[in-house]
């Protein structure tokens, strides 16, 4: 199993640790600390190593930031981790939600003339500091980068992560690892930079056609690498154990200790991404004379738009991990009956079997993040994981909303399906009906290039908003294959500017959440396209469209077909039709008795 | 009649006045000339004294302009132009389409070093002239302010504009001018400016609770003012022959020649709109080392936010504009019945018709633009203005498109309806429906507070991208009352950023054109309100909604209702259904009936 159900934090270990950690502070000369949560790559996950929050603070969440005065402690999280924070640690330390309160203010206010500030410039981007230096400036405080000293007082803190780097095929990728590094060299030197330094581990995986399994969820191997404009060339700055010495020919293996010093052998200008690599990088290229030029990760890009032979084999990924959502959903459909009789379903039991079916494709190496079950007021929770303490009976009247995705080799899946339990309401059948049209919108789009997320953000939240409702997360967020279920820099956002381009994949998940009753989201993975031309298209004009790369029915009890726009209509009959037809020959005979039956027309009495 | 059928472009009158510019060019030592469209206001229209690049090349388009050297003349418009500035000047004038041609880029090519460009600091902008003095960077050319050697040659040009300025009543504008300077000196204060300087006459209307009668279209007059932040008074700057001595009391008078030396008096800071101000006026106070703050006007966003008597006044207004065009829709109805037995019926037939149903409400001031009626190919012309030469007489099978507005002392209308001629074809239909789509989806939509123009557009625009089609031109612009028809800074398209807020009168306008067969325009005016409460709406999420100002009915014949969604039927429905209730008793018996028929629900058999 690779959910677990743990609550690992107490919040009682968090005095003495903070304790030690100013015994420390104030033998170094250190008026305050920022311990983030994030580690050298800024990734969702970090390693055991890197939970410096987790074992500092109690807080788990997956972003925050603790700031640790000689006599306070503050924990900065987003809406989505405030309650959870709360929960998770001792009263002595204050929790606070961003970006209604800053950390630099919060610091402003405690900090008097001649004060320093503590560091790890391996764990703050230079945009991060930057800001933080600006909140700060005129106020005679002092910056200071140091050794951390969460590491000095965590005796037993884990080693780095030290998973097997293996080879992802040529035939997945669609581009052999040469081809790719010839195509970064170019467009470095097209930008007139020297060398570029990659500090996010998905990226590195991508150049190299490589995947590790350093951190859960994510098949990346952590580490940094250099790439030479010139040549093509690169240096990979990983542990040597993690990697076969013929497993990369030509590629440079070293320590990743040595990459600051190896930085300041280089020839500038450097790219270096402002928002995403270590600030401490960038510092030592100043304090070495080699120009930096500050630009994006140059893998970030075409990384994001998927090669023919990636999305073919994604479509394989989606159609497996369907199978297995199918089995998943007929084996629900009967305990959700069953509960309606009195027996007990959790939220766990639910988790659980899901991970069972994905498990039993013999396909699985990970899930992709950690299922989200809600039932009844849980499913109102966005960011809700479960666990022993929160687990929830499923009862009649719930909404169950599941949220889940697998890791496969050839390809990444994130699906979110909502069930009635027993007879919805009527309202939960309107905002459900909402939720869908607004999918729909999305699902058939076509629209002119050019166009990025903002544009096409209100199509799927127009039926909402005419019922005077909406909802706080975004539309949508890319997605790697095998590789990260959140991938730049394409998004379905209001914050997005990057247009779309053929190959990018990218979520498709509206919701509705009535906080303390329930929630509703459906979310299905979509590839942008070139669209086919139609028989009255416009000639001349270049448009896109989405392919559904998701194939699993979509609860009809919660449709309200009544309102539906014919062109709404056809496209679920389509889509129910589309999963039928390629479930047929992957389903056990029980399932696909149940798949005909809940992917029949909308016409029909179900 | 307001609107004139005569081409007055003369394409060989322009080369003899291009060598007399030449010779003058020649004597003054400038081997390159700008002669734009624009006046020192930079309005759609000008007086006939500003109109020197029609008098120069002919051309008479609305947006333009030409490039003279020592030996070519080219000109340079916009998509919209290019057909018909080919058509009105001389073949030695060579036509360039705006923005893939730049008149800098033409200009680096035939300039050698040492040249001087010479400009009229009156008719462009800082931000035009800063734009050319980049693309020009390095080449040894100098830009040299001069008087118009235009007006040196044009030897008959009229004098400046004389139009009497009269008030507006503040019952209409809802605001008392005290208010309105109090508002914008407080503006000024909070920014800390000093003075404001108003070049855009609608601005200074706006502002003093006046209106004029300078140029056709506009009610506007000609001048400029200055605003003084710790006292709110203000200085005009229009001829004393145009304004009763005791219109405004406590505004001071002054000629419009001597606002730039009364500029080098003024104390900084003194704001000034970089891309509306003509660049004259910033140098000014430059050069008399007044610091410039470069803003906004500072009247623009205020006077976008209509006062509630404002928009209680142009309901009025758009009730009797409806009205007339709904007895001009009963005629034409007659009339294209009689167009289907064989009798004549053409385009300028149409806009004369219009404009005396208009005209026999007494209430009409002028038409507020030339009125855009097309039939069939010159549908698809958007910004089509029928001449004697081009009247085009209407056949069966046509789609007949009028685009039009009138100016009323209680608001400025513009409403466009498109007709079928006989049975439309399936094509027409469809596309008829699309539009119609998009423009309801603008009508009937709701959206959360902050969201500017380019998080709408799509709305409009999906249901024609979903067939492969879309349109040109942006969905909808602002509307003043008893001012411009096209008004700033709101509007609806992908271009804008400026957050839409209660009061803002946009047009809500989506077309489809099929060049060279026919063209589809439906635009109703809109104003932004706070959307009413709705039972399962979220208590806490504050919500904007458009009200609809125009009443008149929507070709029936033209609508496919099967592809319409429930909403969308009921949309249509309620509409026409308010239609008939608003017009009922401001009809003629005959139009009563029609209307009966015309707005019936889409369910009943017409």
């Amino acid at each position: 199993m690779y959910q677990d159900f743990k609550v690992s934090s107490r919040p009682e270990q968090g005095p003495p640790r903070l304790g030690e950690l100013r015994a420390r502070m104030a033998e170094t000369g250190i008026d305050a600390f920022l311990v983030p949560r994030a580690d050298a790559h800024q990734g969702e996950y970090v390693a055991d190593r890197d939970a410096r929050l987790a074992w500092l603070t109690g807080f788990s969440g997956s972003a925050g930031m603790a700031v640790v005065t000689r006599d306070e402690t503050a924990l900065f999280v987003d809406g989505r981790y405030t309650i959870q924070a709360r929960g998770q640690v001792a009263d002595e330390i204050a929790v606070h939600e961003i970006p209604g309160r800053k950390p630099a203010d919060w610091l402003v206010e405690r900090l008097s003339a001649g004060a320093v500030l503590g560091f790890d410039a391996w764990l703050h981007t230079r945009a991060e500091i930057d800001r933080l230096e600006a909140a700060l400036a005129g106020r005679d405080v002092a910056l200071r980068a140091i050794d951390n000293p969460v590491d000095a007082i965590w005796t037993d803190q884990p080693g780095p992560p030290m998973g097997r780097i293996t080879a992802f095929p040529d035939e997945i990728a669609g581009k052999t690892r040469a081809g790719k590094c010839a195509e970064i060299a170019k467009d470095l030197r097209d930008a007139g930079h020297a060398w570029a330094v990659l500090t996010l581990p998905d990226s590195i995986c991508w150049l190299l056609n490589v995947r590790g399994s350093d951190i859960p969820r994510i098949p990346i191997a952590q580490g940094f690498a250099l790439v030479e404009a010139a040549t093509g060339e690169v240096r990979l700055f990983v542990h040597s154990d993690k990697i076969d010495a013929d497993l990369l020919p030509g590629v440079e293996i070293l320590p990743p200790e040595s990459l600051n010093a190896a930085l300041a052998t280089l020839g500038g200008p450097v790219r270096l991404d402002r928002d995403t690599a270590p600030v401490i990088l960038g510092r030592t290229l100043e304090e070495a004379g080699i120009e930096v030029a500050w630009a994006t990760d140059p893998c970030i890009l075409p990384k994001a738009r998927k090669t023919d032979a990636e999305i073919e084999a994604s479509r394989q990924a989606h159609l497996r991990d369907g199978a297995a959502m199918c089995e998943f959903l007929y084996w629900l459909d009967g305990r959700l009956a069953d509960v309606l009789v009195g027996e007990r379903l959790t939220e766990i039991d639910v988790v659980r079997a899901l991970e069972r079916f994905r498990r039993e494709t013999g396909e699985l190496r990970d899930i992709s993040f950690d299922t989200i079950a809600g039932t009844g007021p849980n499913g109102a929770i966005t960011h809700y994981r479960v666990s022993e303490e929160s687990d929830r009976a499923v009862s009649p009247g719930d909404l169950l909303l599941v949220d889940s995705g697998g890791q496969y080799l050839d390809g990444t899946t994130d699906i979110t399906r909502t069930m009635a339990v027993g007879d919805p309401d009527p309202e939960q059948v309107a905002a459900f009906t909402r939720v869908l049209q607004g999918m729909i919108a999305i699902s058939h789009a076509r629209w002119p290039k050019g166009l990025a997320g903002r544009d096409l953000d209100a199509l799927a939240r127009a039926p909402l908003w005419m019922a005077g409702q909406d909802y706080g997360h975004g539309t949508g967020h890319g997605v790697g294959v095998f590789l990260s279920v959140h991938e730049g820099p394409q998004r379905l956002s209001r914050q997005s500017e990057v247009p779309f381009e053929p190959g990018m994949i990218v979520s498709n998940e509206p919701g509705y959440y009535r906080e303390g009753a329930w929630g509703i989201r459906t979310e299905n993975l979509v590839v942008v396209v070139e669209a086919e031309p139609l028989p009255d298209g416009d000639a001349h004009r270049e448009m896109l469209a989405f392919e559904t790369l998701t194939w699993v029915p979509i609860d009809r009890r919660l449709i309200d077909i009544d309102t539906l726009s014919p062109a709404e209509r056809a496209w679920i009959d389509a889509y129910h039709s589309g999963v039928a037809n390629r479930m047929a020959g992957r389903l056990s005979p029980e399932a696909t008795e149940w798949i005909g039956r809940v992917t029949a027309p909308l016409c029909q009495v179900v």
